[in-house]
């Protein structure tokens, strides 16, 4: 029977995927599991958005979107030229409500660059679905001189990290649960298409890129590890992160590693570029806070964390679901 | 507030998309309002599929969500080159259900010649959706040699239909009446990219393609009509219906011309280069009973039918829902 897990990015995520969908739809590009399937010289994919509450600080389930995909995209390094749109509404929803969503979803497209070229509307009879559900795809060109893929990291890389973590996650959390914390909690919800431009314009040489969305930093992280078989370690004092942010997670006993970024990006390259590549993130209002957070080390490929008492850790995929519907 | 008609392909679905949709996504790609959106030699097109019961006669909501999606790349002349599949699922779905479903997925786009190249997987909690929703996209490539296209109808061309009509939505409706009619109800869900592959091939001048889904043949051809300000004249007598369908549609009161079909195609082409159309389309199983259906005239624009019993009727655009959650 599927759980709420199934849904999380985690373990389970993994397990379904590997057991129910890869025996079925067997094909090289689909085998890799990146953030995009890449065919020839097009990168392609696709997420369904059911986020409750579809407005929170910092974003709202259009704006989530639109990011989400065109961000999926930027991570193979394509240059996104079209999104397509698919609404599932629940009978009796306002248009009020829609036309925000609908609104935002157009700036965003327009922040990011990449119109909305087709799309679909179903509508459910009342109580078939939760309000609205938005699933978009998109498709980019891939320009053959930047084509980041974890399997091109090697030992020597630094772990770069555009700005602080769990932002997303625990705005969304926050707000449905209505929980008061003190200080600022908004989602980094953003296209990163500008923000990965200008690496690309740059002309870095990036091994790995991904946005570290469902199951965080650590998911990723993991999941690149082990797509390069190296050893990947976090240095905890050196990521970044809200002290209101730290305060939810402490609130709520969340990992703020294994929690939903929606507007970063984590960058795995030779060291000697690491340089460069900050200046180019820092310039950019995305990227500000821009930190190198861990390098790529010879040892037992897997996650570690230099924990700021300074213990090791190791970081596993974890198993369920920490935060349903949170993208 | 929205209806259940604002999904029904008809009137209000085009309010909706006229009206809250295209002020926003302002792109020449939509507003072509085509099966597909055209980008340069790309096709890129989506669709979600609702449809219950997710288990009928002739097919099922994974064949539906595959089928859909490449008959809407075919349709404007495109080569489908991957799908994508993003599913929201119930908890507590049963992985029997699932892995059917995924099958049916995996060889319906093995008939179309189609890898499923990326995907995603969302669970919500018990009672936010009906059992699953998948929503698939897809990405053709175009032959600058063959791009039908409704503005392209002319005097004088024919309208084909490669089989008989409203098969999908009475299978479907019957099964979730439970409704017994004597004969065989079942859905004509297909891929029909090896039929349009035979007619690319043969190299004929078509005009325009459609597959009659949602709102069934006469949405399709007023859709047409009003693209290409044409007099579409359709003749009663020479439109192919089972007689279980026409007696279901009979007993529920439906126009078999506005009722769906999933593995059908409409084509326009010049008179000349009809029978050569039908010799193609007849010598595939997909299109034995393909026959001519009526004409481009001169005339007001629009969609008219002569009736078996010789008199002349406008068809319009209708308003409401025919048949909730068909597709």
């Amino acid at each position: 029977m599927i759980l709420l897990g199934h849904g999380s990015g985690g373990r389970l995520s993994h397990q379904l995927i590997k057991e129910h969908f890869l025996p079925h739809f067997v094909n090289p590009a689909l085998a890799l599991l990146e953030d995009s399937a890449v065919l020839d010289d097009l990168a392609f994919t696709t997420d369904a958005y059911v986020v409750t509450p579809r407005f929170f600080p910092g974003g709202d389930l259009g704006r989530l979107a639109v990011s989400g995909t065109v961000n999926d995209l930027a991570m193979v390094g394509a240059e996104p030229i079209g999104l397509s749109a698919a609404f599932i509404i629940e009978e009796g929803l306002s248009f009020e409500e829609l036309d925000r969503l609908v609104v935002s979803m157009s700036l965003t497209a327009k922040e990011a660059g990449v119109p909305i070229v087709t799309g679909d509307t179903k509508v459910v009879p009342k109580g078939a679905c939760d309000g609205v559900f938005i699933t978009t795809a998109g498709v980019g060109r891939i320009d053959p001189g930047f084509r980041p893929s974890p399997v091109k990291v090697r030992t020597g890389d630094v772990v770069i990290i555009s700005g602080t973590v769990a932002d997303h996650g625990i705005a969304v959390i926050t707000r449905r649960e209505a929980i008061r914390i003190e200080g600022e909690l908004s989602s980094d919800v953003a296209p990163l298409v500008p923000l990965v431009r200008a690496l690309r314009d740059a002309g870095l040489e990036v091994h790995a890129m991904r946005d570290p969305t469902r199951g965080g930093v650590a998911q990723s992280l993991i999941e690149i590890a082990a797509a390069s078989q190296s050893r990947i370690v976090l240095n905890e004092k050196a990521i970044p992160i809200k002290s209101a942010v730290r305060a939810a997670c402490e609130l709520l006993g969340l990992d703020p590693l294994y929690v939903a970024n929606e507007g970063k990006l984590l960058l795995l390259l030779p060291d000697a570029r690491a340089q460069a590549a900050l200046k180019v993130l820092k310039s950019h209002p995305l990227g500000e806070a821009a930190r190198i957070i861990g390098a790529v080390e010879t040892g037992q490929p897997g996650l570690e964390l230099i924990t700021t008492l300074g213990g090791t850790r190791r970081l596993r995929m974890h198993s369920g679901e920490l935060l349903p519907r949170i993208c």
